[in-house]
């Protein structure tokens, strides 16, 4: 009996069937470090840090006002009420910074270099506003340093400002300007090839004949794999004939792929193009010992990219992605969190498992209550309960009855 | 007094300020539902659906094998072994759907179209696997409807299978595809024209002088819209003097805009370019009871866009946009959850916060423990520190000293 048999089918032995983790290291095996490229700020956000940000400068770089206020010698206000001549104004951006006399104050704004001379700020609400040229009365003395940012408060000059694996945001794009940096050095993301064949597929949109159904599979990895970091492309209906697959095949190749996704054609007879294109040529077909998703295939084509061949349901393609090709895409793209959000929670019902297969059943997590609900059954052809789904419940190769309160695992989906 | 006067400045009468929900309806009264538009599925994802999608087909389509095998009469083999002439091969994707006569089988593969006459399908492994046009012997029974998936069972032909306000991930993107929609009716994003002002700020990569720093609030800010949904453009260093900022600001607003952010220009004296710009044209400067992020600005300028100016200290500007702007922007954009996921935690050290405001502290969650731990003092320029937060604690404005150990609201900013 041919492996690819397997396809679809809800048998198998168990104990003649490669681990979970077993698969899962040979998928992570064939994805290689993606490499880095630098990119500009505007093309950082989501992006993964691939080198030790540095700041030359210290942050603030200079001392500087916390306050609209004036600048002054803290032993020239010690004694108030004082009035003082406003030598000068120093707004934001001054770059002149003209020194503080003693005896005299320096009109100053937030964000204001502190001038040489004058070691505190006394803000404009303790004072009667005079300006530049004029006089300023002083309310309320300041301590030395009081509303005054010092140089290097924040960051040091020579100081890792982010880490290697940092996943940027808004803050660590923020910090990272403030630092100079107008661009960052950033791992690759994974080009990817989704492949989607079967003669029974239609394009959404156009009409469906009796035994046909609209192909879903390949925008649903094409997401998937941007949602975990990869840049996907998508190829359609490629032809059936093992030829021509491959013909169609290699003109898609000459873009640089990292990885090349297929779903389905691993079915039995005459019917098999991706098991019929690929064996013997680098990939190896196998049954993993888990449930939706036993037929699986993994290797280099030809010794000139990966592939990760997937079962043709929807569920099952989607789940063996989770479990497999998204933490090896966003290891390879230096990601520090590759998997999802695990929790455990208690189950909302009884469930049952195939012995010897780790059983992934789509669910709701309600993480106030600490509960998971199973939605849709074990049914891996069950879509809609897939997109209510926000979680996936693991049970353990050993166990084949959970009961209603036990704890399961539970991955999160959406994080 | 001058309102801008608060620009940076840790003081002020909190009985004279805007609470911050207040402001926050102000701000998300501000920007408009943004209508709708239809994407591709291949753009769909991340996206707010607009609108309920009802699925004009069934899924599946027609009743279908689930597995390799054989599609029979269950009565035709009650009685096994049995020997079955094999009249057809039923691939997936075949269409001309064949009948069985009684006493046959046909060869089925997994998706194919079970055809009239049959009930149920024998899996491959209980057969030697004979080909079309010669017999079959079948060692094990089966039941009517087994391995058979039925018309409908995962979906009906008229029934919702998205809901309008549901977020397009991978699954929902599948869902859509297999009942045959190409596009689907989307939330628009909000474009928002993010500003950055004053005369102290130098290009990243640019040389600073003293007295100058690098601009970091236009990049960020520009992230965190992308962040929330929204399509950022940025116009930096407008000028500071007001007739050719409101002429640098008619250009840009040439294309189409939701709204508009400012960061900084809202210091006293010559200097507050976005204030002289705005007030009396439809823009309200306030101060807010919260810290950081107390000086702020919200109002339609001259009748044609929404504009929200947010403090320039980056800390300050980043908060006040997590506290008012980001969730506007979602909930704009049609997002089911328009706030950051909010827990309890216990804090991990005493906090102390001014009588009268809200307090945002930058923290660090550990979500096993159940406790945050407070990074970088409230300082509103201590921006490294917020590059390493992963939550905001939220300390009420009756609250002065919060002991350790006791339980704060804690937003996270990693969801």
């Amino acid at each position: 009996m041919s492996e690819a048999r397997g396809h679809g089918h809800d048998h198998g032995d168990p104990a003649a069937m490669r681990g979970v983790e077993e698969h899962a290291a040979a998928v992570a095996a064939l994805i290689a470090d993606t490499g880095t490229e630098v990119v500009p700020l505007a093309a950082a956000r989501g992006r993964v840090l691939a080198a030790d940000l540095t700041s030359p400068v210290a942050l603030p770089p200079f001392d500087n006002s916390a306050m609209d206020g004036y600048a002054v010698r803290a032993a020239d206000v010690a004694t108030t009420p004082v009035t003082l001549p406003v030598a000068e104004d120093v707004p934001a951006g001054r770059v002149d910074g003209p020194p503080l006399e003693a005896g005299t104050a320096h009109r100053i704004m937030t964000g204001a270099p502190v001038p040489d001379g004058a070691d505190a700020v006394v803000q404009v609400e303790w004072t009667d506003g005079g300006p530049p040229g004029a006089t300023v009365s002083i309310e309320r003395g300041v301590e030395p340093g009081q509303s005054v940012r010092r140089a290097g408060d924040d960051v040091t000059a020579g100081q890792v400002v982010l880490r290697a694996g940092t996943v940027l945001g808004a803050a660590q794009i923020g910090l990272a300007a403030a630092v100079g940096a107008p661009e960052l050095t950033v791992h690759r993301r994974p080009r990817v090839l989704v492949l989607s064949t079967g003669s029974e597929l239609v394009a959404p949109g156009e009409p469906l004949r009796h035994g046909q159904i609209h192909e879903s599979n390949g925008p649903m990895l094409a997401a998937a794999v941007e949602d975990a970091g990869g840049e996907a492309r998508l190829l359609r209906f490629v032809p059936d004939d093992v030829e021509e697959f491959r013909t169609a095949l290699d003109a898609a190749l000459a873009e640089p792929t990292d990885l090349l996704i297929t779903s389905g054609g691993v079915s039995a007879g005459a019917y098999e193009v991706v098991k019929d294109a690929f064996t013997s040529r680098g990939v190896d077909f196998t049954k993993v010992a888990m449930q939706p998703g036993m037929p699986q295939g993994a290797g280099t084509y030809d010794g000139r990219v990966a592939v990760v061949t997937l079962p043709g349901n929807p569920v099952s393609s989607l789940v063996s992605f989770e479990v497999f090709v998204r933490p090896a895409l966003r290891r390879a793209a230096g990601h520090p969190h590759p998997d999802r959000a695990r929790v455990r929670a208690r189950v909302a019902e009884d469930l049952r498992s195939p012995a010897g297969r780790r059983q992934f059943r789509r669910g709701r997590l309600d993480a106030v209550a600490g509960t998971v609900a199973p939605v849709g059954g074990a049914g891996s052809h069950l879509l809609a309960a897939l997109a209510q789904a926000d979680c996936l419940l693991v049970v353990g190769e050993d166990v084949t009855e959970v009961a209603a309160g036990s704890e399961v695992e539970v991955w999160l989906l959406e994080s």
